[in-house]
């Protein structure tokens, strides 16, 4: 297939480099700015641009993985072309794709950085189109890139998103602020890795809801009450007295 | 080493099984329930005890793993002995088993569950004493069951403890909130694994604050302000906010 990349950040990256991977052909990679475009280009054997007129008209898609709030700008500057058009977002509509007639999504649930390397196969894709054929086609070029491939409509696929923010993005805060409190300490924060692995390792063989220890399950206040009077940092206090609630009223 | 638990909960259990694997002989162990320290003493061949008076009186070790508010009573009716009292805490001091002279903590990090296995060796193990000699007694103890066994000040587990609870208790309630966010859709939890898998991974070779990603770093607020409208529960609106805050704030 001949695809057309439209972006150059991490899941545009990553996703691209998979494609090519399974021997599609990238066309182009258009980035507003020529260097990143080039960066990208380089690594797919692609043309690299930065004038959306230049685009190649006769692609089978066009992959549009910029960040959300760019989209809409870069789809009202692009020229029509045949192909389906889609892009990677978790919370947008297909119809931010408007007036354009063969438009989908592919939205892979990952958390992508761009020094690392993923598995590009074992990456859940979650695909949604216009059509049935449009999402028969796009699925047919996820399946080439991933064995994990769904058809999900955009309501659900929001829903996959808000729950991917709490799973993932929250997870990796609170990573942080452990770091924050082990290192003003000065206790290295790898003698949490045990603990982070099994925690993680709990969920893949039960329910959160049955795996979850601590103090505030226990609602052992004099510990929580230490703990709050540890915490040197009012936003720090905040999460840990609402968290502990949540957990509370969850197990209640 | 002659060892008498006192307790009969998940630290109580994992922590005499490997005690026991080791050679070390489990005299007795008690529990308020005699079902409790029943089911524990037949599995590391030890005579179970709910009398706080029949309690061997020449063991080497006596380990408490009770719960934390229920420590302060057992301890006021333990009957005099010369071996070294132990507790198993993270966020209790020392002297709690004052007036006993020899006294310390053996604090294994790591969350535990009834009936998932997991490797003691590989758990890091903070040992604290009230004399160089008494630390020095735990810290052989704690080594024939762990590779990692590190002397820590009861002030700064203190502070270990707080980090586990955001690094464990508070992510494991995030998979929790996810996993109800999945279920109200019919989408199965599993979904996540390998976004869960990943984002642990990641912190495994980078710091958490290098990791971050999603609507909150980006300052998203189409995707933020989105997110909010398909929350239906106000707690877990609360904790989207300040996560989200939180998240801002540390990476601005």
């Amino acid at each position: 297939m001949d695809v057309v990349i439209i972006g150059s950040g991490n899941v545009a990256t990553h996703m691209s480099m998979a494609l090519k991977e399974v021997d599609n052909s990238i066309v182009q990679v258009y980035s507003r700015t020529l260097d990143n475009a080039e960066l990208l280009a380089r690594k797919v054997d692609a043309e690299p641009i930065n004038d959306i007129d230049a685009i190649y008209r006769n692609a089978d898609f066009y992959i549009f993985s910029v960040k959300d709030d760019a989209l809409p700008d870069i789809v009202s500057k692009m020229p029509p072309t045949t192909g389906v058009w889609a892009h990677t977002a978790g919370s947008i509509p297909v119809s931010i794709l408007f007036p354009h007639k063969r438009i989908g999504v592919i939205y892979p649930l990952q958390t992508f950085t761009r020094k690392r390397e993923v598995n590009f196969q074992d990456i859940p894709l979650f695909v949604e189109g216009e059509s049935d054929e449009t999402t028969a086609l796009l699925k047919t070029l996820a399946e080439t890139i991933s064995q994990y491939v769904y058809i999900l409509s955009g309501k659900k696929r929001c829903f996959l998103h808000l729950a991917a923010v709490f799973a993932c993005n929250f997870t990796n805060h609170m990573y942080t602020l452990a770091s924050e409190i082990m290192g003003e300490e000065d206790l290295p924060f790898h003698l949490l890795n045990p603990l982070i692995t099994e925690t993680v390792a709990k969920v893949a063989v039960m329910d959160p809801y049955e795996a979850q220890t601590g103090p505030a399950i226990r609602y052992d206040e004099k510990v929580m009450q230490k703990h709050m009077e540890l915490l040197n940092d009012s936003m720090k206090k905040d999460i840990y007295s609402l968290l502990s609630r949540s957990i509370h009223k969850t197990h209640q």
